[in-house]
């Protein structure tokens, strides 16, 4: 039986599972009502795009997967809407490539902190970071500086799913290699990115996390070659153009 | 003093303003979680669009306009985000062609129409419809076929601002002339419009009543000129046309 009553081959599975994934987190106090509104945004532009992984966001896809393998501390950092649409993926991506899971959030407050954790350790999250908040990001005002030191404090890959551009640019500028999950390309979150997944966070984190599964017996060589031919400008080119070209129905 | 704390010229004012009244509206229990989802796709539309009236938008305002004034029973259709966005905007703009007002929502509950009809009420609406509820949509399921036999029951020409798919249609069906103001030339709304406006709304409805006002001394010839030079596909078109090859920022 899946989540929601649909078979998975619906056409409409995945627009329907993410309404309703989004619909719980507000229910649960995951999701803000900015949440809400980013969350259009999302649909609009997965919209254009034809609710699809175009190619160039696979091969980002696989290029993040083999960073975060190669990363020394690598963290994924999660905020309302990303714990409430892909929270067992996060879990399973963490898992499949070592990675620390942080909640990061524009509006922090304790109880959304709390919600989400508890969200999080529901789907099987071991360990959550965030709430220590010992760590600070230089250039952005108190609240949304908060990070733990032993988590993206000291970090030197973080996944950034939805961010806002501040923080993505802030991190960037503090030497973090960035991979950023955005489905508009032009973003400032986007133009930060060491590697831009320009896609639906429902497709793209399942997708690293198979990506990572397969190079896992890869040796460093060949994990740095997959890295080093990706190419962050062509992949935010490939997305505006299937944006702007693709079937609208 | 503007209702939000900058000068009507800064560059993200329509953005900032279109938000606090979004927000105001949740505090109000006007906007819906579905309304702020819809928000969020009506401003990556907008964004994609360069958050601009296109001139075939403002062509197609103006026969909406010249429409509204041939009628002989106009109405003006307002859900939760058009309350919440242009209520004293809907209010000028009824007042401007001599149509009522009527509330029509997706998800009808006492509370929100209660609240909606206050809403436009502060906002200087004399007569709010939809409360009675004594006439039927035909094809619609019961709560969301409801209307008002003498309001958008027996109207020849409607508004709807941001309506729904297979209400749009059903209306249509109906033998209404339709003017629906949406930021997707392709939705099923906008493609059963008799007159589809691409524009956002915060824009689009106080454009209508600025033409409007310019039209009232026109004779019924002039008028009808205006709506027959009109063409639907054309403006359509035009609005995909401008989402495709804006100048993304």
């Amino acid at each position: 039986m899946s989540e929601i009553d649909l078979p998975e081959d619906h056409p409409r599975y995945q627009s329907l599972l993410t309404r309703h994934r989004i619909e719980a987190g507000v229910e649960k106090g995951i999701t803000s009502k900015q949440g809400l509104i980013a969350e259009g945004r999302g649909e609009a532009f997965d919209y254009l795009l034809g609710e699809r992984t175009i190619p160039s966001a696979d091969q980002a896809a696989q290029a993040a997967a083999a960073q975060l393998l190669l990363a020394d501390q690598p963290v994924i950092s999660v905020n309302g809407n990303v714990a409430a649409l892909v929270a067992p993926e996060i879990v399973d991506l963490a898992d499949a490539v070592g990675a620390d899971i942080e909640i990061n959030l524009f509006n922090r407050t304790p109880d959304r902190m709390a919600a989400i954790a508890a969200h999080l350790r529901e789907h099987g999250a071991d360990e959550v970071k965030g709430l220590t908040a010992d760590g600070r990001i230089p250039g952005l005002s108190h609240e949304r500086a908060k990070v733990d030191a032993d988590g993206i404090g000291s970090a030197d890959v973080v996944v950034v799913p939805l961010e806002d551009g501040d923080r993505a640019e802030a991190l960037a500028a503090m030497g973090k290699t960035e991979i950023v999950i955005d489905l508009n390309p032009l973003s400032r979150s986007a133009e930060s990115a060491a590697i831009p997944i320009i896609d639906n966070i429902i497709r793209a984190v399942p997708n690293m996390a198979t990506h990572a599964r397969k190079q896992q017996e890869m040796d460093r060589e060949a994990l740095d070659s997959i890295v080093d031919s990706f190419d962050a400008a062509a992949a935010r080119n490939a997305g505006e153009t299937a944006i702007r070209n693709g079937e609208l129905s």
